[in-house]
């Protein structure tokens, strides 16, 4: 298994610190996520339903046709590689390191590839993966590149994965819309700008015949009874992702001025992390770290992925840590 | 996809009757299963954490030290089959479907076996799955019978699996605390018994090296946060599971009596339903349907199972509508 941020009580553990004074900056999670009503109890005892509306729910959000539910993000990674056969896979790196082990672990052969190496390496990958916005570096790819990318690998039976994780802030940027396409897999989630992280609820945006396999492949059931409901009602929330998309613009703005003030210019980031390359990633996590704030860090290159403060309390308390460093 | 019981939106509509005005007996699912309290907030947001006491309080509760947990029983039904090179697999009929739709698929040889075959027919079988007790006729088998095949099996490197998913009632029946040996598969469920299948959490109880086979194929965050944090305080929950176990044993037998005293006498039963085996299942299925009792049909051979009622009111509904059928 993977290294993950989010492993609060671990690090709480580590330092002696009450899980309760913690504040966990090392996801990418929405600290302020969609606020889930009381659960009606029928969510916990009935099997979750595929005509409850969750599907027609996110058609409309993401504005595409042929989609599945799946356990979040992450069952998807874990799903495709055994759906072709042993081929060549270029993905982005750095990035999200499950995709790179759940393809090399399926047998395929693996590459990893910088943003600018993509252009060139395609020629010879049946498979590209890659996270728009990417985490943890923040770097975009426009979506003519992308469409691009995913023409000339289609054309030779080739699939462009595209994990759009972090893509909620600007739907704009996302290639939902040409979802449906032989070759072209866009994967969605509930966990980072819903704040949804715990449900375990996401989409693979893709054409039918290869739904169909994922959904042969997964079984009935993937997906939780109380994270349908949940993120059904969170997906027709137009108002708070409207208001949610203007304040997470404004904070992760205001974080990346914070860390500059402290000579922690980010080199990347998203509205829900900025990313800060430093040689002094080791220090700053462990000193942060001791006064009860996580960060993620990351070892190539030398890295640390900063989360939002929530409350106004939290800025000034992460404010305060970043003071001491100086 | 298989057919299942529960789908009551489809069946409500086929029949015009309003959803709330349904009563549906179609599933094993305790009606009165544990009462979840208010979930935190934190439940929703953050990944579910592996050290947060669900798999101490789970080993508690089988009696085994060497389980996973995971999103169902069914997560494990589609993983098993893929851990295995092709090979010979006796499955229990009629039984859960799932079970032999998944070896299948995985390229294994499937025959399907009654009760009475499994003995002669586990010398040329590599992997045996059943449930017990099976759904939905209800058939028990000795623990001392299972173990012995398990013997047999894993003396030349099979598998014996059974799905408990109906065991929770009769605890003292359960193989759970012989799990850990290699060669013996012992699901459980939370979806059932504790009436809580819309979370998907169960284990797989088994020896370390498959539950590590296991943990690969499926990766982080398999179990929701919402249902670990459900399914930890359900299985901790002594008090209400001795309760439970009395009740649903006085309620399987009221329901065994009420269908006799009205020409259905069940075949067989657990304490979660009652199975009835009668050529008259396409008709008896119909005339209930009509009046918004759901029940689950089988084909092969023709029969049906009735889930519990619940409250007062919902006997004396299935009492008013076997009279009818007289």
């Amino acid at each position: 298994m993977l290294e993950h941020g989010g492993r609060i009580r671990q690090a709480a553990e580590c330092y002696g610190i009450p899980l309760e004074e913690c504040l966990d900056l090392s996801t990418g999670i929405n600290p302020l996520g969609w606020p889930v009503p009381p659960l009606p109890p029928e969510c916990w005892r009935l099997l979750p339903e595929l005509d409850d509306g969750l599907e027609q729910a996110a058609r409309s959000y993401y504005g595409c046709t042929d989609l599945l539910a799946m356990a979040g993000s992450q069952a998807a990674i874990q799903a495709l590689p055994a759906l072709r056969s042993p081929c060549r896979v270029g993905l982005l790196a750095p990035s999200y390191a499950e995709h790179a082990l759940a393809w090399a672990r399926g047998g395929h052969r693996v590459e990893m590839l910088a943003p600018a190496e993509i252009e060139v390496a395609l020629e010879r990958m049946d498979v590209v993966v890659l996270a728009n916005p990417n985490n943890p570096t923040g770097t975009r790819f426009a979506p003519a590149t992308l469409l691009a990318w995913h023409r000339r690998l289609a054309a030779r039976g080739g699939w462009l994965v595209v994990d759009e994780a972090f893509m909620d802030a600007t739907p704009e940027d996302s290639l939902a819309f040409h979802a449906g396409s032989e070759g072209l897999v866009v994967l969605r989630s509930l966990g980072k700008f819903f704040g949804l992280a715990g449900v375990r609820a996401g989409f693979v945006l893709a054409w039918p015949e290869l739904l169909g396999q994922l959904n042969e492949a997964l079984g009935p059931w993937t997906v939780a009874h109380p994270a349908r409901w949940a993120a059904q009602r969170a997906l027709r929330d137009q108002p708070w992702q409207a208001a949610e998309r203007q304040r997470l613009a404004r904070d992760s703005l205001r974080l990346a001025e914070l860390l500059a003030r402290h000579g922690l210019a980010p080199a990347g980031g998203t509205a829900l992390f900025q990313w800060v390359a430093t040689g002094r990633a080791p220090v700053i996590q462990e000193a942060l770290a001791k006064q009860g704030i996580w960060l993620r860090r990351f070892a190539a290159p030398a890295s640390l992925r900063f989360g939002l403060p929530g409350e106004e309390a939290e800025w000034q308390r992460l404010e305060q840590a970043l003071r001491g460093l100086l």
